[in-house]
């Protein structure tokens, strides 16, 4: 029997109770190594951890430890030099690790998988890939933060119009849009930051489900691969996947947030809204209109969210109403997190280098917050200081407006007379509060849109991200 | 400027309009020819008709239509051969056979875009694309069906205990069972019939969203590329992306129904239950408990259907509040889509194989449809038809069923005076309705789990299926 | 023993099995009468079609099915009247109206409930139920697309931007938007007339399961209540649920069509597109700012889409890998339906309601279109057809549109020496195609945004409306 | 014009603009009183917090914050006591409140909207809300798990098979099992606890986006009511939903525990496994099949795991790719959420009530480990520490379970020659290890199976969830 022939069931490691070979159309039906091959370095990693700890029991002879970690090394360089040879008979990146391991160093190779199942071993994997690529997305989100807060800081005193029901409503300062998606960001990297603790436990010990009869030492595995913790029950140790799905939650929050920037960047680079324009590397033009600017990087992250809620909402399905422990359903759960794991990294990096690039058309945001009476509630809470009822303001103020539409004035444009017309209380000085500087200006409390506000916003948030202030 | 070149702006096809070279970083997260390179052979069909169909009225010359037709068909065997360049940096599956027709066969290539789009070019791919898929499907779900009823012949006399609330509640035939999951899927194959409809209408025509001005004969298109019918705007002829979504919404519906069978098969085939025995070659081993026979291939159909439902999910999000017409979000259609087809293509297969190999036991299933006082029901029809109420009679059951739990007998194991004592009506007679056979050859209306009809339905089914009955 | 006390186990009409009271907490848990109540008009109805076949196969007797049918049009006037009391201790709507039965007519009441279960009731309640506000829906969708035809007729010749990514592309006629959203209303009618045919199956006379052990006529019950099929299986009869699946896909993919429609209105009505004016009566203000006229009612159908979306994930998360036959877990299957319907209807209704209402800015449309070199792509097409290959005049039009946005010119604003500058086979004749009218009349074929193709359109939908032309 | 007449416009507090009044249809499809009602007590405590820091600053007069404070109160007793008469026409709440305070107490009830708006006003009365609703879980969730835990230390010692693949592998305990269970709802609490600091933070001062020109001090009022940061910018303020759908995103993790959970009773109190038995008080019996003993309250809380991922998933379509800041779409975040906490409750306090009353049989859970060759592995790690290399020794144990099934006999059945002639180093000690309790016992490190360590986790449970030990 040799390795040469995986078809032969006893090559299948587990093959010893069948009597038929196994179905082609079932194996490749049910190989995964097409995909968990990417947990390579990771499973290599917890192998040789896995072996070191066995050493330090006495259950495997230091000898032995040596030749599989050193025969470990030489694969991830074969691996690395794309030297390699993945083979589905072999089913999973476990077994071809092992098998190879075997065919180098023999009997030690035997050895390494004592005290262990892949069940635990699978977990241990994925607890290792997620915890390295969270880190990377933490330091991806970081930069697009970053990237956030430098528009902010140079656009703090830009006066464009803020929107509710996507109607222009008040005059803001792009500076303080931005920090509002500076904001949205900081929860998403509280989020991950939470998740990444439930992450990092450790499977490794629990091997089928049960834990096993040889004295491992799981504290010790656990140091060698840097968890802070260890599952505490070993069949919750090889059913659990909620570290994912909790994941790939985060990351639809995320992408909910990214779409929403998007959107934004989408409609303000549109002719009818014209307040930015985004650099010619991240937009395309068009096979038919050569007049045309696309903003596809924008777009196309507004449309990666939708994958991610579907990875999503597909490991909330998969795991729906799985009895304990282990099924082979949770092959499953690969794909779904690797995309999302890639969406992100992508998203986070295309953004954070675009978003410099951006031109923000000061003028035309100053004429877009100028038209649709943004300083009413100026008026209004001008009346209110006056002495009026905030509501009877309000009823006083859409009358105002409502003279406005007809004869196609702003309220800064009507003479005082007009606006006496409305409410003797008018006096002056109304003038000061119906202009976009006045308007902005006076919003100067914690989280108001002055520009004052957005520039102590600006030094906070770079004190959080680590950044010369 | 050539093609040698392709960061050179101009080499983009629509990169008349741009100052700067694209960003890398831009390029890789924009291009989509690593999976839309999956279209090519639609795109060159639908290529082929539109070069055909413009030569007939005379916006394309003969001789260029001949040289395009030549070089596609050339382009189409350097695909096949795997000797074709793919290019990133040519976006996608269209451009990049353009281009290479273009060098091919010089300015005849550049003419072939005339009166089209990229917009109605990839609407039309994908659907001749997923026509071409759903007939594969609906002839791998009728492959399926008849293994299904296969099975229901073999073991239309086969008592098992038919389930409510995960629990023995009747007893049925194993063949009467079968007959549900082939129903199940007759709906699927009845609503994957009506979508083909729909995803048989050509967008080719509506070019970019407006139509073209130049006199197309869109008739002629359709009928050289089999559609039949014809998007009868163009606005939503691009936008349109319906097809797909209810494609997948009939995907879902299917991997729903093979994962209540899948659920069944793994219940089954565990030591628990021990109804059936599935074929070894779909079934593997434990790396760690060698006595294990798991079966994996119905355990990762259940889970499939989890990723299909988070396609369908992905495809909702992604066209929820798009304003019209094309916007590039819409490249995110294709991944979810065709691993949709993938996984239903590969669930399908799988099935139809492993399911002739099923050994049904049955003893096994007679024991098990014989305790849990099953014909329970029977006796309470028993008693109506004695002249008792049907509520009453369920009182009376009850009794005697409570009384069977005591003292561990099933009804038909009771001594008429015992049964006599629940109820004065029952007489000698009870006993042929408290067997098994009595139970199920009762229930011999349409529809019902008698034998004879679980035939008719096999008979009917097969006629349905082009069989031989 | 009493109906007077329901707490008592005998009560409920179950309980002979049962040794202690049922847990009030459990109780209130399981109970679904606060919400399937809604289906007690089909409930009745089923009731008197299955007595009325009863008595014909001599089940029943003729004096107990009139005293059944009389019985249950009392409790139907009591329903209606609100003078029934509902109560949770009976569980569901099915028990309420069979205790109130017995209550009302004796013994009689007490052998309706023979040769059926609650499992093959409620699944025909739903049926009736579904099939009725499907038409209910079919009709509201109808007047929809009657409202929206109707917008097209009248602004068949009114121009405006077409958009691609959100940005003008080519000028269009508002017509010819209004019958894409027509066209895309047309296949969800057609989806739900198919899934019509397979809602309007009968599963009465599966019973709990299996059938029943009388001889019942399913043909006549499926008569009595118009169904167009009987359901083949009784296993799948009471198992299946994919009638409400598909009712909720296509749902979702109506709700889709109606958030893409909403969203257009919102960003049209919007002070930066300013392309319509909505009816304040769908319109609602802003408690601070008084100038704001917000377009609530198509935010509000936006937002909708997203609770299908959710009730349609819900239903195939509750399905997914359900063993047969009957699982409590189905009862959870109708709240979400009942909701979809809910909101289906509303959002219909008040869409039809507020479209003929929407008054179209002509010259605002007009003014956009204008802007953004709209009719480049005809310039191309003019010099494709004095013989230049498409591609190269894609980019001679690059070239002229270029510098068009460097002198702030449209190309129809430049002199025939500017555009001669790009390319020598410029003619005076050049100025006819670059006009919006002569964009919008070359696109004449089929599906084109030419007025006149509008217009038969118009006439032809109006046809398929059954409206006059 | 009086508040007695709703349906003029002037009588919503926004309808100065408006010269028509709003249509019964738009408004019944826009109200929300009838859902956001629930906020009522939230919403009055918010306005009185809002008073007291107004009048602190002197916006607002000592007199009028008196009054308001007493109208506030005197309507909460109204509300408590059913007197309140909620109106459609008032929308909202907030406008239901608002109105019935001016009619109380007159002018001062006009000036309580200064300095803020619904905008922020709603998401500060969904924030106090949602953290009240999260404190009464956290508690509900650990009854619930006092009641696992107690179970676990009951039931120690009593051995189960262990499953994987849905078949028996290893000899477990039942007590281990239990705490399985636990562990995934430490997950839970923590998941949870982390949520709660995000839902905390106080949106109030935003005003309708952009903050207020009036002097607040949004400290005092957050320290009024409890929150412990205040939202850092006001754009972010009134657009983020992120709390809600973090909040429900650990719902549908927690749900998918209980789906597990429930999936788990479902099965083993079935008559083919016959594990437990579950208090009648949460069953229910059958209207046609007076044997059964249905788990429907384990059924309905697995089926109730769809809605909350059904509201998990219209939630996250609610808020793609909407621009900042408040769209009336969000109106449509409260019906899930309510429904996500309603669910919720239920569902632990459901369980943790049925879980002590579970009997656990004992012997047939020894029955069903003791068949299925559940102590192969440990034959294995016997081989093993007899110097045979773990994957040969796995082969050896695979020819002996082949040999046990063919001859219907358990390792622990067979002779020690019949066991030698797998393995020459096989001895008399083998049977040690393989009787349940050697295998249960032998699996004694952290985290494994062995009934002293089932015990040391009971007493850090009972610690952690401050209980006696």
């Amino acid at each position: 029997m040799s390795s040469n022939n995986p078809k032969q069931p006893s090559d299948k490691l587990w093959g010893g109770r069948f009597t038929r070979t196994a179905d082609a159309l079932a194996e490749s039906f049910t190989a995964s190594v097409s995909f968990d091959k990417r947990l390579w370095e990771h499973d290599i990693r917890g192998s040789i951890a896995h072996a070191t700890m066995l050493a330090s029991v006495n259950v495997l002879s230091e000898k032995d430890c040596e030749a599989i970690t050193q025969g470990l090394g030489e694969i991830a360089n074969d691996i690395k030099a794309g030297r390699f040879q993945w083979s589905d008979a072999l089913e999973d990146v476990h077994m071809n690790i092992e098998a190879a391991l075997t065919e180098k160093i023999g009997e030690a190779g035997k050895r390494l998988h004592t005290a262990r199942s892949r069940n635990d071993q699978v977990a241990t994997d994925m607890r290792l890939y997620l915890r390295e690529e969270t880190d990377v997305i933490l330091e991806g989100l970081r930069q697009l933060q970053c990237a956030i807060v430098g528009v902010a800081d140079r656009e703090a005193d830009s006066i464009m119009p803020g929107f509710t029901h996507m109607q222009p409503a008040q005059p803001v300062t792009f500076g303080h849009h931005m920090m509002a998606w500076y904001q949205m960001l900081v929860r998403d990297h509280h989020r991950l930051t939470d998740c990444r603790k439930r992450i990092n436990q450790m499977p490794l010990g629990a091997a089928a489900l049960a834990g096993t009869s040889f004295p491992i030492d799981r504290r010790m595995t656990a140091e060698l691969l840097e968890f802070e913790g260890i599952c505490d029950n070993s069949l919750d140790a090889v059913s659990d996947r909620d570290f994912a799905l909790e994941f790939c939650a985060c990351a639809s929050l995320l992408m909910m947030h990214l779409s929403r920037m998007s959107e934004e960047l989408v409609l303000w680079s549109g002719a009818l809204f014209d307040f930015i324009e985004l650099d010619d590397a991240f937009c395309t033009g068009s096979s038919i209109m050569p007049q045309k600017k696309n903003p596809d990087v924008a777009e196309i992250v507004r449309g990666k969210n939708a994958r991610v809620v579907g990875h999503l909402t597909a490991l909330l399905t998969l795991m729906k109403a799985q009895p304990l422990t282990y099924n082979r359903d949770n092959q499953e759960d690969k794909e779904p997190l690797f995309d999302t794991v890639d969406t992100l990294k992508a998203c986070v990096t295309v953004l954070s280098a675009m978003l410099p690039g951006m031109e923000v058309k000061r003028e035309q945001l100053r004429d877009a917050a100028f038209r649709g009476f943004s300083t009413a509630t100026d008026l209004a809470d001008y009346l209110v200081r006056k002495g009026i009822a905030f509501r009877e303001a309000h009823e006083i103020v859409g009358r105002a407006v409502h003279h406005g539409i007809e004869n196609a004035q702003d309220l800064s444009e009507m003479s005082l007379e007009t606006l006496q017309a409305f409410s003797g209380r008018i006096e002056p000085d109304v003038f000061d509060v119906l202009s976009l500087e006045g308007s902005v200006n006076a919003r100067s409390h914690l989280g108001g849109t002055a520009p004052e506000r957005v520039r102590d916003a600006v030094r906070a948030a770079r004190r959080q991200l680590g950044e010369p202030e």
